[in-house]
């Protein structure tokens, strides 16, 4: 009687939360505070937990040629194309314990109940727990789904860190052949498509009383590296000898959000960077990074040059100039008919009859591996909206029904495949 | 022949300018870029240069407790009290190659041309080369002139450099010890007054088209740290959920700026940290530096009020709060009558008759010494009035009639010593 009681534990919301409090104990930072970034001992820690996980889920598992952790159940016979659940276990600076390792975490636990119920689906089932999505380490998204997804760019191998390791570098180091990233991507035909539950990282379904909701399409998303360049000085000089970039910064700062909310897009500066960067001189060079985002690409791409134009007009009258560059673009992702109406099933399958449909203004794995297979994406309610932040939670009861709302939506999609597959038969 | 050639060709403007290049390479930055803070390898160096070229000019030297390079040159009896000429050789970062070293370097051959002249004064004169005069590496100015004046606070030796290390640590690594700092400082009766060369870092003497200027008083500076608190979260939190607090810091410069500007005041923000610092997280925190100053001490008070009901306004605003701590203040300095006199009448021997006088807006040494010496100072053009900048420069004609004003202050002041001496008599 003992070994299905121990099937049922691990798979309930009470394990799967007391399994993001022992991920959030993999840190680079002290006192408590989350940060687990790409290619770090932290990144190879959380594997090698999450990999344990996954065997004794029945899973099997290994490292992918970008680091992703992946863990295989075949389907009604061996080597069908799979459907792959998943989101990423790297975090940002001073994090929440949810973002990415509740998706994670979720599918760990619905493939064990499926295998634990006995039943053979029509496709194998695959999680994929990603190694970066958050781009903390490199400045750049997406890395893991983008070598999952083929869409790797060899430029980046000479992206590089605070410390000045290059990507390449970093590969090596962590015991990966960069050669061999090619590896790692996936074929279309392996697979039947991609599940992704996450925190919602907003605050509707809290506003309108749902614990979770059907993602419609994911927000696009450009970053850029704004240089603001005036000339240092001292900072006895008076205003009008002045070209100082930090007060060009902040007047530009300060338009952004006021030109990005008129136009109901998001706007966020979250880096920035001072030089010389003392107390007594007028700072001779600002550089900020800036991530733009909205439902409707054109609409977002619009936005952008009217902020150019502002920054061409700022920096012109405060004897100023100004450069950026792109880091990021990412087009919006809608996620497919079939994978809506499955995650739909599964929400209604909690007592939820009318589920609500939202997009994401946050980007996700998803909208990588989009580019190979069709993507649905369930959200759960999170306190306040709040993530990025050690203050992030969930409640028990919304994982307990994220767990059962995904396998639902597995489920659905198996009997519709099965559907699929008989009638033209 | 030789011998008077070499001592004339050693207190020429040539010289100096090729002194300030030679000082200019000990540097802890690369690319020809200037910085050099105290207690360094690099003050431990150009204080050894600057050693040997006092002894070339005559003096007795020694670096007294605080790391300070001092030389005396005895005037008509032994241990006579003394007129301090001097300036600093410690530089903020990317620095020029002139603030505070063209001081240095033009008291240093002054003192040199009055002993080849054979002339004795009524006084001794003594070469102070300051070692922290920027505050660069523990974010405390004066530390090298509080220190000669008595006016060191113990609180400092729990400063803190960005790398974590205290200055009393750092005083021990470089060979000085802390318990004998008082050994550094000087009795009013032991010193005739305090005269200062600098660049002005300003542009008044340019606009005026004059080489010098005498000073009339130095603007007293506050500082502080200001920190704006709101709540990090994810980059695709919409505008209503935002507590964001470099959006907040950066209306709050906007602000300073138009508020500073208005009240011809001074105001600088040289520092700025963003926490948790990235491209998809919403800043939770910020904290900034404040350099305020201007002419009279009470404006500069109330205009800091009206900062803070500022920063309270948007704050509440926006969600957010903000605290500040005091890192400096010093009140406006008063240069002597005595001592403007003596300064004018140097300028006037270099053949402007109706010397200029001007304010600083920048803090120098002598606000420190003035605790203890009556202090004069003598400006120099720089270029665009630009200083704490590579850009920084002078021209060779102005540095010559800097020694030249100099010398003839000093000289004239020994004349009205002796005249104020015999009167009484």
């Amino acid at each position: 009687m003992s070994a299905p009681m121990t099937v049922a534990d691990a798979t309930s919301a009470a394990t799967l939360l007391a399994r993001c409090d022992e991920l959030a104990a993999y840190s680079s930072l002290p006192d408590g505070l989350i940060e687990r970034v790409y290619l770090s001992p932290e990144h190879a820690a959380v594997n090698a937990v999450a990999a344990r996980w996954m065997t004794e889920a029945g899973l099997t598992t290994w490292q992918d040629a970008a680091g992703n952790l992946c863990g295989r159940l075949e389907g009604a016979e061996p080597g069908l194309p799979a459907l792959l659940l998943g989101s990423h276990l790297d975090t940002v600076p001073s994090a929440g314990r949810y973002d990415g390792i509740l998706g994670v975490l979720t599918a760990i636990a619905v493939v064990q109940r499926i295998r634990a119920s006995g039943r053979t689906l029509p496709f194998a089932l695959e999680v994929v727990a990603f190694a970066d999505e958050e781009g903390t380490r490199f400045g750049r998204a997406l890395l893991g789904s983008r070598a999952l997804a083929g869409t790797w760019d060899d430029a980046w191998w000479e992206l590089r860190d605070a410390e000045g390791t290059s990507l390449h570098d970093a590969f090596l180091a962590w015991g990966l052949d960069p050669a061999r990233i090619g590896d790692a991507a996936r074929r279309p035909e392996q697979l039947v498509g991609y599940l992704e539950a996450h925190i919602e990282q907003g605050p509707v379904l809290e506003d309108e009383d749902r614990a979770l909701g059907v993602v419609s399409s994911i927000a696009g998303a450009r970053r850029f590296m704004v240089s603001v360049i005036g000339a240092a000085g001292h900072s006895g000089t008076p205003y009008e000898r002045r070209r100082d970039a930090l007060a060009g910064a902040a007047e530009a700062i300060v338009a952004i959000e006021r030109i990005a909310r008129t136009a109901q897009l998001i706007a966020t500066v979250g880096q920035l960077e001072v030089s010389p960067g003392a107390v007594n001189v007028i700072p001779g060079r600002v550089d900020f990074s800036l991530d733009l985002r909205g439902e409707y690409d054109s609409e977002r791409d619009r936005i952008w040059q009217v902020i150019q134009d502002t920054l061409s007009e700022l920096c012109e009258r405060r004897g100023l100039r100004w450069e950026s560059v792109q880091t990021h673009s990412a087009p919006a992702a809608a996620c497919s008919a079939r994978l809506r109406e499955v995650v739909a099933a599964g929400i209604r399958s909690t007592g939820d009859e009318r589920p609500l449909s939202l997009f994401s203004k946050a980007g996700h794995d998803a909208m990588a591996v989009a580019a190979i297979a069709e993507i649905g994406m369930l959200f759960v309610r999170c306190e306040g909206g709040v993530s990025h932040n050690p203050a992030e939670h969930v409640t028990e009861a919304d994982v307990a029904a994220t767990i059962d709302a995904v396998e639902q939506a597995v489920l659905a999609l198996a009997d519709s495949s099965d559907g699929a597959e008989r009638a033209p038969r």
